[in-house]
C-alpha cells in the first residue's frame, strides 16, 4: 500500500506489515495488556473518533487499522475514488486522548495498522467475485437482506477482511459503528460461529451513530456530496424518524414504511427542480427487520400486535413487543449512496 | 456430544466444551509452552498415532481433538454410521509416549478435546447445504478438483470446522495425514489467506501416509470392509504405484492414468466373480494435479516435457520438472469409498 518512504510523519507508530504487527502484538500479549481495535477504511470523521474514544477508555492500548478492502466493493462501485486521506487521518487520531483515572498522562492511540493489499490477500484479490481464488468467509442467511439485497457480495468481503484483521490484531475489544448495523451484528455472529477468542462476541461493541446537527449520519462518503446535495442528504434520517414515531404509536409496519417512503419521494420531487442544482435522488429501500434473524417484518406487524393477522408465519420473526427491530434504509443522492438506521 | 457422566474413564484429561478448553489454553499460553494439535474424527488407527508421535516429539503439550464434523458429510454420506470408538481411542492414545532428551518421564498426550455439535456450530448445522445458516469458510479455486469433484461441499465443511478448531485450540503446530493431501494443502492455504498465527502455514505439517503391509492406506473407513472386500482394497494403491513408475520413465500423463485405470478395471472384473463374495468395485477417479494450483495436468505432460505439445495453455500448470504433482484417486469397494495418493 505505502512504503516507509512515502508515509507521512506520525507520532503514533505506523505498522505497515502483518509480520511487524504480529511482533508488536506478541510483546503486548506477554505484557498482559488489553488491546482495543477500531477497524476503518480511513477518511476518518467524528464517527470513527467516537469509536477511538470508547476504545481508549476501555483498553490499555488502542489500534486503529486503515485498509480500503477491495473485496467489499463490487466492480461498478467506488473503490478507485473512495477517499484516501492518510495525513489528515493521522492528524485527527493524534489529537485524540482520554483521561483515565489513575494514569498520569492522558491515553492516546498506540498504533496505526496499515497493511497492504498483498499482505491481506496473499492469494490475490479479484474485483470479479467469479474470478476470485483463495479463502473467503461467508455468513449464510444473514448476508442477503437489507444492505445485502442491494450489494450481494458486500458482506462476504467484510466478513473475510475482518476475520483476517481479527486474526492478526487479536483484539481484546473491537468497536464498530451503529451506522453499519447489519455489518456489526453479522460480525458478532461471525465471532460466535467461528469461536473467535479475540474478540469473543461479547467484546464486539456497537457504538451509536454520530450525526451532524441536521441529523445526517457521519460517513466518509458524505465527502462526495455537492453543497446542494448535502442539503437533501438528511432526508433519509428524517424519513426513518417519521417511521419510528408511527411505529411507537402502534402503526403497522406497512404504514410506517409507507410514511418514510412518502417523505423521501416528496423530497425527491423537490430536488429535481432545485434552483441551485438539479439533484437526482433515488430511494433504494426502507425496510424493517428482526434484529436477530434479519428477516423482514410482516406487513401487518406492529408494536402491540404479537401475531399479525393474515401474514405468513415465515414472516413472523418476533412479536414486536420484546424483540428489537432494525428500521433501515438507503438512498442515492446524486452519485452518492447513503445508508442509515434506527434500532427500535 | 457426551456428558461427563457418559464419558469413559481416561488418564488423559477429557475436555468437552469450548469454554473449558479456552481456560486450559490460556494457562498454557501464560506458561509459554508449545501446543501440538492432531485433529481427528476419532476411530483412531496407526495413521493417527503417527501424527500423535510427531506432535509429542515436537511440542511441550499435545492435544488430540475428536469431532465427527456434520458439515463435511453430504446428506447421502456416512455421517450416521461413521465409526465412533471413544473408549478404544482413549486406550490407544494413552498407550502412546515419546522419550524426549532431557526429560525424566516419557512425554504423553496432555488433553483430548471432545467438543459437542452445539459447541462447534452455535448457529446450528443442517446437512442440506442450501438450508445452512451461519458462518462458513470456503477456499475458492481449490475445492472443486480431485476430492472436491466427487464431494462438492466436503472442503467447505472441512475448512469451516478446522478454522473453528484452530481458533479454540490455537496450536503452535498442527498435524495432518498425507492420505488427505488435498485437505492438508488447502488448509495450509487457509492459514496463509486468513493470516492465522496459530498455526501459521509453516507450522501445519503433513505426515506421510501409514500403510498396511499390502500397501492399503490406513483409514477409519477400512473398518467397513468385509474380509473379501479387504483383499481388493489395495488395488487403488497398486494402480497409483503403476502410474508413478510409468511417470518416472517419462510417460505422458494420459498414459500413466490409463495404466492405473486399466489395473483397477481388471480387478473390478475379477471381484465381480470372486468365489467368496461378489464384490462390487467402482472407479471414482484417478487424476494427476499440480500441487500448488490443484489444476489437472495436461494429457501430454510428462516428467521431461516442460511444455506439452498441443495441450491448452490453461492446463499447463507446471513444467513437470521442478513442480510437484499429486497423483491421486478414489475407488468404491462395495459401499466403502477409499482414497489414496502419491506425491511425485
Amino acid at each position: 500500500m505505502s512504503t516507509a518512504a512515502s508515509l507521512p510523519p506520525s507520532k503514533i507508530p505506523l505498522i505497515t506489515s502483518v509480520a511487524a504487527f504480529r511482533e508488536w502484538r506478541n510483546e503486548v500479549f506477554k505484557a498482559g495488556r488489553s488491546v482495543g481495535l477500531v477497524p476503518t477504511m480511513g477518511a476518518l470523521h467524528e464517527g470513527h473518533l467516537s469509536l477511538v474514544r470508547r476504545s481508549l477508555a476501555e483498553n490499555d492500548l488502542t489500534v486503529l487499522s486503515i485498509f480500503v478492502n477491495p473485496a467489499q466493493f463490487a466492480p461498478h462501485e467506488d473503490l478507485a475514488t473512495y477517499p484516501r486521506t492518510l495525513p489528515r487521518d493521522i492528524e485527527l487520531l493524534t489529537a485524540e486522548s482520554v483521561n483515565v483515572p489513575g494514569l498520569d498522562q492522558p491515553r492516546v492511540a498506540s498504533a496505526i495498522f496499515l497493511p497492504g493489499v498483498k499482505d491481506m490477500y496473499p492469494s490475490g484479490i479479484n474485483q470479479d467475485v467469479n474470478a476470485q481464488k483463495g479463502t473467503f468467509v461467508e455468513v449464510k442467511g444473514y448476508s442477503h437482506q437489507m444492505e445485502g439485497k442491494s450489494r450481494p457480495t458486500f458482506f462476504r468481503g467484510v466478513a473475510t477482511v475482518v476475520t483476517k484483521l481479527f486474526n492478526v490484531v487479536q483484539p481484546t475489544n473491537a468497536y464498530f459503528g451503529q451506522k453499519d448495523i447489519q455489518q456489526a451484528f453479522l460480525l458478532r455472529r461471525l465471532c460466535l460461529d467461528l469461536l473467535l477468542g479475540h474478540p469473543d462476541p461479547l467484546h464486539l461493541h456497537i457504538v451509536p451513530t454520530t450525526r451532524e446537527q441536521d441529523g445526517l449520519a457521519l460517513s466518509s462518503r458524505n465527502a462526495y456530496l455537492s453543497p446542494t446535495e448535502r442539503r437533501y442528504a438528511p432526508v433519509l434520517y428524517e424519513a426513518l424518524r417519521m417511521a419510528e414515531a408511527a411505529w411507537k404509536t402502534g402503526e403497522k409496519k406497512i404504514e410506517c414504511v409507507r410514511l418514510a417512503v412518502g417523505h423521501i419521494q416528496k423530497c425527491t420531487e423537490r430536488a429535481k427542480t432545485d434552483p441551485e442544482q438539479v439533484v437526482e435522488m433515488r430511494l433504494d429501500y426502507v425496510e424493517m427487520n428482526d434484529v436477530e434473524s434479519f428477516d423482514e417484518l410482516g406487513d401487518e406487524m406492529s408494536l402491540s400486535v404479537s401475531r399479525p393477522v393474515g401474514s405468513a408465519s415465515a414472516e413472523v420473526v418476533g412479536d414486536g413487543s420484546d424483540k428489537q427491530v432494525i428500521l433501515s434504509g438507503a438512498i442515492w443522492v446524486g452519485k452518492t449512496r447513503l445508508i442509515d438506521n434506527i434500532v427500535l
